[in-house]
């Protein structure tokens, strides 16, 4: 993979220093800080094709105008007193069943305070990402408790796979955050993990990472964390971590979350707003009911996100797919998650927030065709909506029950076609090749050998490591070995290219003075 | 799967009775015999997805320009003296060395006479097709020596698998064409294999039939047995067989290509011009001259068939992959080949041509994740540049050397997907679900049981087969079968669901006569 020289360095810089305006409405919001030549050598993607657009601006705004409608009218559920005060005093109608309906002017003005894009600043600074524009940041799965690897087969994952996942992450060019829980990490006591997960991603990696969030007292101490690596004065004026915060469709956020969401944002980092549904089950059986109730979740965490702080950079996140109507289960791949996914992209756009897309999702219980499928087409529409943040890019399997090895491989071949699908097409003179196709190759020649070819050969064109593009007679020389096979070999030269990247000691030995005194002080009871 | 009441029907009628109008160039174009009541029942999908542009009207104006100076300039060579006499009269400048060029007022004038749709008739006139417009038609690949299968492996292919591959083809509701040599009959002299080709094609299916046409004699003979099914009078004015010609890139027609051509086109049969072109070897490596490369030959190609017979139904078809530089092999599922994809489709409707996009090709040489992240990779893509005509749409593995049956399985359970995926978003009144949304489902409850999902659960979403949606539990005691696996038996018993069309006695027996005859005739040198 050719990655562009440093594409990003220039508009990063122009990010810091300017106020952002959140694209299609023109207003001006507030500035996000972050980055300041902390950023200069940054190499993720940029999106050079164009946006598909499959609605009209009138059917966009046919959403929108539903989507009000339900915070007016329906409301959103909001199980925290603190949050209830604050929507109270922002002007939110809060009833006594918990239930918040927004105005459309309360949320309007809100809005206009989310910044269009920002950095999420990394531990080495030529890692850091910006988030939103033409952007793209690819992360790896999150959150399943079950690992898989070719030879042993699927078990419950240990702090060993968190950390090689981390590694992995570290090593490919092809991730840009580290995410958070790549696996569970089953054998730490479930009420400690949350330490333990963002300090291994500080130890053994230096890209973005999201910190753990399940509560609002393991975000404290991600936060925390986070001041000691970086700096507290640091962390008040630059985003460090990013959380997911899931809203519990339909139409309710709940305490852990809310939790989580106010420390992020006090602290003034990137928060997330994902409405999970399975049209059919948490949204309806129909594609617009359930792009208009995940446009009011959306909206309304993120309007309750500048009311716990104006600036809080947010990401416009759905997560949407569809369930069996027979049977319940999730289905993922589908057609009718890729048209959710156009809408979903088309109402970012529509506010001018950065866009959460769809990762490799499948719902296949090995890294078999079925999930090769899936994937592919769960992801590469995603390209087609500008997605400027996709969690889940790499290692899903199993509806995200597990975290495969050799899907984590497979995925990064296709994300290495994707950033070179995403570099666009080139309008540049010498790919017309106009002298060797006018003159040098006559009629039944072949280019292989023209002088054009000869200078482009090492990079015209995206080189696949993993997938087997030899003949029948080699692969099977070769010992006729499956992608899947293949796949758990590329995964293992991947980690052993791994290099760890430097942490000072005082930093280190801090990090690990404050998780165990924390050990002592977290009362598993806060999990209930 | 759903499929729309006749979507079509309408429409047929609207082509048979009218005049054609070449798309965006809004000329007059001269009508295409084709359909007259015989189409009425037609079910081919639909795209009700807007087309993906990528390049503006100026750079599709670019390899336009570009285009004409290979044509003006460089020339294509015709390896075929009956045909140099044709151009010679048309108009053409051609050299001593076969080269011709054509000037741009020939080219404009010539494609002015290709009709922007027309119906191809199947045999059972309720299946056939139109080709061009909003219409999709997908076909089964073509022309692999070798067949593969789960149990028995790798092998040469023969008749009896042919038989089998047009039996599943005919089966199932995601095919619309039955396409042409779906594998080699190898157990016959290939020199009769024609013969034994189209008469497996009208005796075990009743879609439409492309024939048989490696050279002109072979073409001539499915021409004649087309006639004795539909009829001496009714083959001349209806299109009922369609051929693939390959132009040999690069700027090559040689003599077997251009019999075919000759005699469909006198016959009034559809002729697809295909340069086949792998960037790196057979154009340049670069995707703009490969295009444009592309562009010329089958502007040459097609300009050439309205001089053999003005009016005779193109489709415009360029085959366009990359080589991996560094070794020359073929790479599918590439970023480059779908950015070519995507220029190729602009340019078909710039002229106002029906557009062949790519198939499901990989380079895998198994049914396993590379194969299926291939085959979506080349074929979603396709579905963003309004596809009119997919030949190899199941079934292509290993570069096109085999047909694989349970590929077969496996890109029909992904054409399902983008059947429904093709019919769009439904922006009816019921798809919003307000009732649910906003009252009837509170906060943190479900869809699952409500009045609104309850009338649709049956087909508001698409019901994979192959693919399995269960838990892990499940799918272990199931026996943990993978999707090749699990493929296995899903085309045997799409098999077994098969029922033979009638034919009636009369013309199977005038067929087999016909047969009979021929193989004493043909001259296995005529080959050479």
């Amino acid at each position: 993979m050719r990655l562009e020289a440093d594409p990003n360095a220039e508009r990063v810089m122009a990010v810091s220093g300017e106020r952002g305006t959140r694209g299609r409405s023109r207003r001006r919001a507030r500035a996000s800080r972050g980055g300041d030549g902390h950023t200069a050598g940054i190499t993720q993607p940029l999106l050079r094709m164009p946006v598909y657009e499959v609605a009209t601006a009138e059917q966009v705004e046919a959403i929108h105008e539903v989507s009000l409608r339900i915070l007016e009218e329906a409301g959103i559920a909001f199980y925290d007193d603190e949050s209830l005060a604050i929507l109270r005093s922002a002007g939110a109608d809060v009833g006594d069943d918990s239930v918040v309906r927004f105005d459309r002017d309360l949320v309007e003005s809100h809005l206009e305070w989310c910044p269009a894009e920002f950095v999420h600043v990394a531990r080495n600074p030529d890692r850091s990402v910006v988030i939103g524009g033409d952007h793209m940041v690819f992360a790896p799965v999150a959150g399943p408790p079950y690992v898989d690897d070719f030879e042993t087969g699927r078990r419950e994952a240990t702090y060993d796979d968190l950390v090689t996942f981390i590694k992995l992450t570290q090593a490919t060019p092809y991730l840009h955050s580290q995410g958070t829980e790549i696996v569970v990490p089953n054998d730490i006591p479930f009420h400690e993990r949350g330490l333990d997960i963002v300090y291994a991603h500080f130890k053994h990696g230096d890209k973005p990472t999201m910190g753990h969030y399940p509560i609002g007292m393991t975000a404290a101490d991600s936060v925390a964390m986070a001041r000691i690596v970086f700096g507290e004065d640091f962390v008040a004026d630059h985003h460090v971590l990013h959380a997911t915060i899931n809203v519990s469709s339909p139409r309710r956020l709940d305490d852990r979350m809310l939790g989580a969401l106010k420390v992020y944002a006090r602290a003034n980092q990137i928060v997330m707003l994902t409405p999970f549904i399975l049209a059919g089950a948490m949204g309806p059986a129909a594609i617009l009911g359930t792009v208009a109730q995940a446009n009011a979740e959306a909206l309304a965490g993120i309007v309750f996100a500048q009311m716990v702080r104006r600036g809080t950079p947010c990401v416009y996140g759905p997560f949407l797919a569809v369930v069996d109507l027979q049977s319940g289960s999730p289905v993922f791949g589908a057609a009718e998650s890729i048209h959710a996914q156009y809408l979903a992209g088309a109402m970012a756009r529509r506010y001018g927030l950065p866009f959460r897309a769809a990762g490799s999702y499948v719902s296949g219980k090995r890294p078999d065709s079925q999930s090769g499928i899936e994937a592919a087409l769960s992801m590469f529409p995603s390209l087609l909506t500008r997605p400027n943040f996709v969690l889940h890019a790499a290692g899903w399997m199993e509806n995200g029950l597990t975290t495969s090895y050799e899907k984590f491989a497979l995925d990064l071949e296709m994300l290495g076609i994707f950033h070179r699908y995403a570099a666009g097409i080139s309008w540049a003179d010498d790919e017309w090749a106009l002298e060797s196709v006018l003159r040098e190759v006559p009629p039944g020649g072949h280019h292989l050998g023209t002088d054009h070819t000869m200078e482009r050969f090492r990079d015209a064109f995206h080189r696949p490591q993993l997938f087997d593009h030899t003949s029948y007679e080699t692969w099977s020389a070769a010992g006729a070995r499956s992608a899947e096979d293949r796949a758990a070999t590329a995964w293992r030269e991947l980690l052993d290219s791994y290099v760890a990247p430097p942490l000072d000691e005082a930093t280190d030995e801090a990090l690990r003075d404050y998780m165990e005194r924390r050990r002592g002080e977290i009362d598993p009871e806060e999990f209930q």
